[in-house]
């Protein structure tokens, strides 16, 4: 029997459409599920197509052609590791492992380095593009090693969503980087949303546009410098009616978000690295707050709030939203680029942060022509310590900074909660200062618990002898 | 050979001021370290004391009285592992281990579990004040069983500091419960300190005042409802000239901030929980951003600020900062104690949030009058879901948030970065919204990945079918 040549283990909704999206550039495959009914419901969905279906992991193994090619799509988690301890016993020297759910990238280290020292190969990627991109071609961020990589290129660049006739996949780091990377992205995606989310609070709640007016200022902008996938389908989520109610279905929808961790692991990593990524966080903590739904309609009945209204020209207004947007959205990318700068050096990933803004392009969720422009940054100048520092950005930045001051001011005095807008501003404003005040903290630091300081004239640590006039 | 009554292993500074406070209460010690030059020395130093040395690890638990009373006081992490390791063969059932580091209390959890089933006794403890608090009176936070805490309540409540006559110290719950409660504390100390900083960032930067009427401005501010240590030590550095230069000593100190940890764990768990604690957490990345220096100096030659001056009324705009200060240092305080709710209940911890308020009265670094009224908060209601429900909080956000206001539109309109205000007040505000944007989230996410939504109407989870205009 003519084995398989390319094994999906897993086929829920992502798996599914990877095994059907691989069959497509024509290569064989064959699925696995731990359900039996999962595995004969998808056959004969995929009827006609060089796919078949094995009922134990010893005969999955078994139909495909070395060196294996086996993606894995669960779980992250656990799953991961019990389904690879299952394969383990039945794959041979130098088969290939895939791990493309959103795995912790700690995890995949540990995993890559079991596998490798047992003769086996493994690669954690990032696939990112949901169900539809997984179908059609996601953007798409292997880790691990790369003669590894080399020997999957030919699929995962077949699959891969294409922008310009480039295929949005590269050969990202060794162990964790893909996962890495796919955990930033994901991070500067929950950025992207709730900047997204704070435009609509002021379009809503300051200018008082109806949901019609708001969906045809996103269309607008979606022809401009904020041009992305997630502006297009936020203008078309405003046109979209409820089939039940006939209301609008974003006034239907219930005002909290849920999350899956992946930008709570990219916060907790830039704490970890100690880089500075505020706008981000706030997005994480914005969606915990807006899941205390019960909390706020008490509080709102509590604690008050200014009762000025908007006196500003609206058509300023609404221009002013648009530049405070494109350019908190340059800050929190920064952010995130920045951290995987630091990221690379820590676990030696050697990241190409061009070529990470390239794949992004397409497929997944942050797609935008303003990744051309972070592309052409690091293109220019492969050690920038920050995107704000390239003439591009920099350039919005300065012309539009006192858009973003007006609409926070704005939205400070209204009462309109604009976290991720405001955190954007205060890590610019941070950014660009020479001198922080953070010289009254290691006096305070070195006062209660001789923590030492350095020095503005010279090089060392000191302490100071605080004497104090108040002793108790 | 008489036995001592209690061990202190580790003499650092820490230790020490410990061994010295314990042997002050009438209480004869027993010290170790692993370097004998460090043991002679505090013996040299502790001569005429009821203190001994011991020069290995089975010498030092067998000069002391069963059940042993061994206080642990290493460099948190792994040494604390290796060191329990070394005990374990020595010591008897029922003798009681205490770490009195900064341990993450997931570490404090797993061997309080591992040390229990060997049927010895751990309690892991938070111990807050610094060198002097630990000579003089620290604040403690011991979490272990409670038969195990009842054998070192005399010792503990006789060392801790008094605030009214009552002691600093009261158990607060079992495992890791004490130190996740001094890792929340060092949070908020984290919050304030940022938050004087920004204080003292806008009286330098906007009002232009030098650092005698800084100085002035924090004294007075110490007399009135910000009464507290780390206001009171503010106002002293302020006065305090470097010996070498004859300078003000806060101009001298470079403002890199330096962490340990506490802070950023804080941050971490509280992402972990889904809790938001925006304004910590900005205080977090406000000391790495502050470590950035070299970048910041050169960044500050290319991205521009506004060039507008201040012109309001400074005196005004002085009283406006200390209200903002006070508000934001509520809903910073808010924000921590809604993470240890959470917590609580996560870990089964039953932590009693007006008990914990009133032991950080005295000792502790964020000692302060104002814990007296959030121990009033939750005398008033344990269940208490946010400190800024509770009346007398509420009063003074209602009536201070134009303060806040005021205070940060000027500073985003001057182009000061005051992170952790911009976070109390988008946090205040958030917490205040019956509804958020979140909605138009889940529209997003409902839309890419099929991630479903609730409804305002009903009860449940939905998808909606999205129609794309512009499918690509």
């Amino acid at each position: 029997m003519k084995k398989q040549q390319f094994g999906v283990l897993g086929i829920a909704v992502m798996g599914k459409n990877l095994a059907l999206n691989v069959e497509s550039r024509g290569i064989s495959v064959c699925v696995y599920s731990r359900n039996r009914n999962t595995i004969d419901e998808f056959l004969i969905e995929a009827k006609g197509k060089n796919i078949k279906g094995a009922y134990s992991i010893e005969e999955f193994v078994n139909s495909l052609e070395t060196p294996r090619k086996i993606l894995i799509m669960i779980k992250a988690g656990l799953p991961v590791d019990e389904t690879i301890d299952k394969l383990i016993p039945y794959i041979s020297k130098g088969d290939i492992l895939i791990d493309g759910g959103n795995s912790y990238f700690m995890d995949t280290i540990r995993r890559s380095k079991k596998l490798e020292e047992l003769g086996f190969k493994f690669i954690g990627t990032g696939v990112s593009g949901g169900e539809e991109g997984a179908l059609k071609g996601p953007a798409i961020m292997p880790g691990g090693e790369q003669d590894a990589y080399k020997i999957v290129e030919p699929i995962f660049t077949a699959i891969s969503a294409k922008v310009d006739g480039e295929a949005c996949c590269t050969y990202i780091g060794t162990n964790g980087a893909g996962h890495y990377v796919k955990m930033v992205h994901n991070g500067i995606e929950y950025g992207d949303m709730q900047l997204i989310c704070e435009a609509y609070a002021l379009l809503k709640g300051v200018v008082g546009l109806t949901n019609d007016e708001i969906h045809d200022v996103f269309e607008q902008w979606n022809k401009g410098e904020l041009n992305s996938y997630l502006i297009e389908i936020t203008s078309e989520i405003f046109s979209q009616k409820d089939n039940e109610t006939g209301e609008y279905i974003v006034d239907i929808i219930l005002d909290k978000a849920g999350q899956k961790g992946t930008g709570k692991w990219t916060s907790q990593s830039a704490l970890d690295l100690a880089v500075p990524i505020p706008s981000i966080t706030e997005a994480v903590f914005a969606r915990c707050m807006s899941s205390l739904k019960d909390e706020r309609i008490y509080a709102s009945s509590l604690l008050k709030g200014p009762d000025v209204k908007f006196k500003g020209d609206k058509k300023d207004f609404i221009e002013a939203v648009r530049r405070a947007l494109y350019t908190s959205k340059i800050c929190s990318y920064a952010q995130g680029f920045a951290l995987m700068r630091v990221a690379s050096k820590e676990y030696n990933w050697d990241l190409k942060y061009g070529k990470i803004a390239k794949i992004f392009r397409g497929g997944c969720i942050i797609r935008a022509q303003f990744l051309n422009k972070i592309n052409e940054a690091y293109e220019n100048d492969e050690n920038l310590n920050n995107l704000m520092l390239d003439s591009y950005f920099n350039n919005i930045i300065n012309s539009y900074q006192k858009d973003l001051r007006y609409v926070i001011s704005t939205a400070v005095n209204l009462g309109v909660p604009v976290p991720s807008f405001s955190s954007a501003l205060t890590y610019y404003d941070s950014y660009r200062s020479a001198n922080l005040p953070a010289n009254l903290l290691q006096a305070q630091r070195d006062y209660f618990g001789a923590h030492t300081f350095e020095r503005v004239d010279k090089e060392g640590t000191f302490h100071h002898e605080w004497v104090s006039k108040t002793k108790k």
